[in-house]
């Protein structure tokens, strides 16, 4: 009888347990993503899903984030705002698309001559390039953090060769952030298309010409079908996705649960960032084997220099109208010089040297 | 009445969920590790202290790793025997310090004339290292992970110049891994030297030379002072260390610990990569302006043809001696020639095509 009770005790204590725990330890948070990305985009979308992943099976399930993709929240541009008025509380999208709307999100995408990869991260954690998104998204409620990078994007795709500085008056070609500025400069127009829209608007010459990432992406999407010149990069030698979350939402969360958001994001990003390598190296490969009607370019030196000129003109516009601007372009002016100078002398000079040996 | 009862069946219950949860999701996993480097060792040292303060933040501190230093457990190249035999959970060394004792370790950390970081880390997440190096690992209780790159390793300081493949004879260098074997095939005497010996190595004319990391980790071992040659590098294009696991230990972790101890090792592995980057940076800033004497060299062409061809030459003898080695050397060529096409297109060809403009 005894013993009988005591089970009976254990069973109703086990059952208040588990109830009672669901206030305290096993609370489980439920936050809600928004991404610029359709459904199951390859590499950005798998980012978002990488992050959630690690962070669901980190938490034992206790965070838990639902994705809604921008054909659920019809805002792939929207982002920003959503997050800020605390409509999802993370959100997936790129810092440039805001330029124009949101000022000096505009330099911590990629810059045209700027920082490859593996300098913009040392930049952003070591020559103070967080601090300066923080001071620019803390202003809206937001913090922002990396949210994958695509390497050295290509140039893009022309119906027409690109062989003078005057081949580029009126071009109208989908190309977004400051190098779109800077091809405006030299007489282009530049748009920006949602992802989805992109084939279409080449197709139905809305645009003349386009760039979007590079071999990881570019081939699934047909453009080559459409605009056989492939040409390569010089207008975002890094771009970096980003990952921003609702500030007071994210001081909700416990501590724990705040280090493993953070950690799965930032893994994330770098975790795209050798996906999209991978998959860049793959598809080229399958590229050159399989279209080799697509014409590999460069731009004419004189047109890389006409290029060069105006960007340098477009920003010592903006550092002189917004002191942030000034601060943010010099910091980022700076760290290259100084981190160029190494990447000289170990990643490019070692494949320098070496090239006549492994080719 | 009854209120009252309600009231104390809380109150009872309250006591006993926190006491049965100290048996269950609150209970402390302790696990020990053992690094090859000195205490407050720069840059490597960090990457274990960044993954060891991750895994406690984001289990709320379930998961307490205790570090011990190479001056603590006396064996900094033997770590790897400890962590196999369950001395130690956790190991944080470098896969080709044990080159000679456990066959087919000498592949996961760099080889000459192959791969830099990015393309490595491509290597081990897409083109099947990690797998390889789970084969290798395996059969020792171990499993093995990336553990922090230090990107493009310096060829070494020199008391001599090396002008030609004679002055490579009877060269006494510390220099380990495979790099060692290639240049004693051309005459030169590769030894080994627990890092917290070089300096007095190098002094006491134990060796004549040695090659260590480069600028993030080489000043402030005062190498400069007494061998001013300061030479580029061919042989660690991508310096991996790595994290050892002792097989049966992780898995009595629960599986949200083991989720977080591996996405911890994996992100500290990225850091230190771009942590070295960014040291690199800065400190071959300071080296140029505060030690003018330094006389940075590259080797002569012919001194590297000759360094190369030795290098096939073992690489054949060690295919053909253990089927093992033949599958993984066939797998990083493959992989390498793969990735360096893309690297050639995007970040070497981003660099070299916009050198003129940015200098």
């Amino acid at each position: 009888m005894l013993r009988s009770l005591f089970k009976t005790t254990i069973l109703a204590t086990a059952v208040i347990v588990t109830s009672t725990s669901a206030f305290a330890a096993d609370k489980v948070y439920r936050l809600k993503l928004a991404e610029s990305w359709g459904p199951n985009f390859p590499v950005f979308g798998d980012a978002v899903k990488n992050m959630v992943k690690m962070a669901d099976e980190m938490s034992d399930g206790r965070l838990k984030i639902r994705v809604d993709s921008a054909n659920k929240h019809k805002a792939p541009f929207g982002v920003f705002d959503m997050v800020k008025i605390g409509q999802y509380d993370i959100g997936h999208s790129a810092s440039y698309y805001y330029n124009g709307k949101v000022p000096n999100t505009l330099y911590f995408t990629t810059m045209p001559f700027g920082m490859t990869a593996s300098e913009q991260y040392a930049w952003f954690q070591y020559g103070g390039g967080q601090e300066l998104m923080d001071e620019v998204y803390g202003k809206h409620n937001l913090v922002a953090f990396p949210g994958g990078n695509t390497g050295v994007q290509m140039g893009g795709w022309f119906r027409k060769e690109i062989n003078s500085v005057e081949d580029l008056q009126n071009l109208k070609m989908r190309i977004p952030g400051f190098a779109g500025e800077v091809l405006a400069k030299l007489g282009a127009t530049p748009v920006n298309i949602p992802p989805g829209e992109l084939y279409t608007s080449l197709e139905r010459n809305t645009i003349d010409a386009l760039e979007w990432v590079g071999p990881s992406l570019d081939l699934r999407m047909g453009f080559h079908k459409i605009a056989p010149y492939y040409y390569m990069g010089w207008h975002e030698p890094a771009t970096e996705l980003m990952f921003i979350v609702n500030k007071k939402k994210l001081a909700t969360l416990p501590a724990d649960l705040q280090a493993i958001l953070k950690v799965a994001m930032h893994k994330a990003s770098y975790d795209m960032y050798i996906q999209s390598y991978a998959s860049s190296a793959e598809n080229w490969d399958t590229m050159t084997s399989e279209f080799p009607d697509i014409q590999v370019k460069t731009f004419p030196p004189e047109v890389l220099s006409a290029i060069k000129k105006a960007n340098d003109e477009i920003l010592s516009e903006k550092a002189s109208k917004d002191p942030l601007a000034a601060k943010i372009i010099k910091s980022q002016q700076d760290y290259l010089k100084l981190v160029r100078v190494w990447t000289d002398i170990s990643e490019y000079g070692y494949i320098k040297s070496t090239k006549a040996l492994t080719e």
